[in-house]
């Protein structure tokens, strides 16, 4: 494998289709937050794996969002992808719409940004294939990322 | 919405990704052939759904082919689309393949066919937009598909 | 173990009940067909293994339909048998009812048949003890097992 | 409904089958305890409101003993029956073994006897039907159900 | 480790909280006994691990008393403590109460008892670190749970 | 109910205990982030509840930490308590680490800042009862609290 780069496109998802069961919903009847974050956590995932083709580590979750409840019956609509890499981890973000497949209207239901690491059968980091953002919206990502990271860093310093 | 009919692309799902986890095993270390179904079955109704935006009730599944054991960690890559129209039924047509991350060998693991009918709020069947196959791949199923409905007539009256 | 046969009754299931829970409804508040489908694979499976005290491997399902819906509350009533076998593979056949507990009422739910091929420890098929039917359902059920294989040989030359 | 008496055997489930899935497993490589306390539980209520048409609360669970550990692979066989009827309320026996499906040995796994009251739609107690034993094992059972209720009244009286 | 004992504290589960899910009711709208029955058998063996270091085993339950419905959306709280140790075996008393989180009205779900063995890496019985109440309540149980012993000894002699 | 204040220990969870069971692992073993999270969502929603007496809405979480892998028959001892509360939104930080129940052994697993906001029965924000942080470390937390929320405000800013 070429250590040139690898396309976004070449592991991100963008129409993960999952309907909301009465067994998805909390004590108030929307969509349970737990839920859809075991849902984006297991995609994030499938994609740091699909962009190394090795075993990724969870490092963290930064700004999840919950936007709007999602309702029984609605059928969400997941997006993620490689944002940015750096030598040894990755920013993947993910985004979940619902949508009613009566009106076809839709809602954000949620957006948040993991951090994982690639690590080899000793469970060191090993460093990643660059991702090369190609679409306007990719490489707006892949910039806004950087700013993500920089935040991330500052922010652990101060607490410190 | 005109009742001219739709492309098959506006309601297929065509990279619905899903890691084996230990959880999704029989006893035998393999997927759990309950657990494969319970995915696609919730896969194709969404097919339909967002097919003829109503609800839609499963009539009934023909040749589900169990093709090679899936193993803890594969990622399956589930395939659905709308095959062929009928008045107020559709045939939907669901394929599942199992890719090693790191290889990235591909084994196929599940093809069948769904059979749904649309309804209304009183659950009276209702016509169905006509699905327009565009590909050769999608003219391909939708001939095959008017087989397995004269197939599966055959043999209901066979039967009775 | 003679190879002479087996009764169908030695490893038939004639009444396993399930109550119909909130956790086994779809979003339009009936039993949700994926789950119906898993409880009858483990089941088809328990009644190949009981009858050939083997590991059983799924090959496939046939014509599963679904009758009627269920609901919260309802009784199902599971049964499954071996209908016929062959030299290495078994058709189990499944049907399930759901009984209100309260007027005794009986609605047809699911039928489908599945076909099994037992493996001795290095995954070869090997060769199952014959059924043998007793009872005049049973006959018949038999027979009819050799005309779906025939119509599933005739069907699966035709698409290739 | 003649109030005469029903015979144990109209409720009596005596082969429900449940395969041990990985899924079923506690850290230490066996059956869960509370995997298996909720599988009786949902059985022992369905022979209950067999029993007598109603809905029926759980009043208690007594005398449960874990006999032997189950493993992956094993096959569940369990059985629960009407043992006696009071009043308002009744004992369900449920007895679960394990089945080694290639050598057929078996094991016992657990015993548990569980009490019922039936309520009306106001959820207030009414009376149940008595149930009539007619195998030697069922009178046995039968009159054992009385002493286990003197041992708990006297027990509860005990503690107060 | 000091053979002579270790306080009820050391061990004691005390506020462990649960709120009722749409995924946690029967067919009649309340918390279902086998999920809770789920709940408290793991919350004790943790007791007894915690008491004693050791892989625990559990011989079996006594006296479970449902007291209460609970409803969807009551917050379950949960306590769990060692009342007695013998030789190799000891009784794990758990009570749970559920919240109303608006009013703060408090009612009794269940309590019961469990019994469970330690065992070294060959699955034999091993000595119990005895346990040591302090508070008034602490005596109290400690001294019903020889009661409960005698009642359960006596039980099962009677029965066999 | 005065609006002066309430002490963080009033709603705080100190030690909810959950054992590591096969049927919570990724398919590397260890422990599935996703699973921790769905714990850590349903126990800081309780905490928020507690807090106001009312419905809490996720608004987001911010700096979730995956510190550690757990592995199956690890205790997780998981910790929540609201940190701060604003005029209608609130931080509940969330802690969990893992124990050995043998060695007695601990290490972090996950560290992560929800925030809620309360509301009403039209589901419109209502102002919150401030907490009152009373020991050392909880007025540590009181104080970075008001720190992540200017970090989250600037990064938002920056974004839009």
């Amino acid at each position: 494998m070429s250590m040139e780069g690898k396309p976004v496109a070449a592991s991100a998802i963008i129409d993960q289709v999952i309907e909301v069961f009465p067994n998805d919903l909390n004590p108030h009847g929307t969509l349970f937050g737990g839920r859809v974050m075991q849902i984006v956590d297991s995609l994030a995932a499938i994609v740091a794996k699909r962009h190394c083709g090795r075993v990724c580590v969870t490092l963290g979750i930064d700004s999840v969002r919950f936007l709007n409840p999602a309702r029984r019956g609605d059928i969400l609509v997941c997006m993620a992808s490689v944002n940015k890499t750096w030598c040894t981890s990755m920013e993947v973000g993910v985004k979940v719409i619902a949508e009613d497949f009566r009106s076809l209207e839709q809602k954000d239901i949620l957006s948040a940004y993991f951090t994982f690491v690639a690590v080899d059968d000793d469970h060191k980091p090993v460093e990643i294939i660059p991702v090369l953002p190609e679409t306007e919206e990719q490489i707006k990502r892949f910039n806004e990322a950087e700013k993500r990271r920089t935040f991330r860093l500052a922010q652990e310093t101060s607490h410190h």
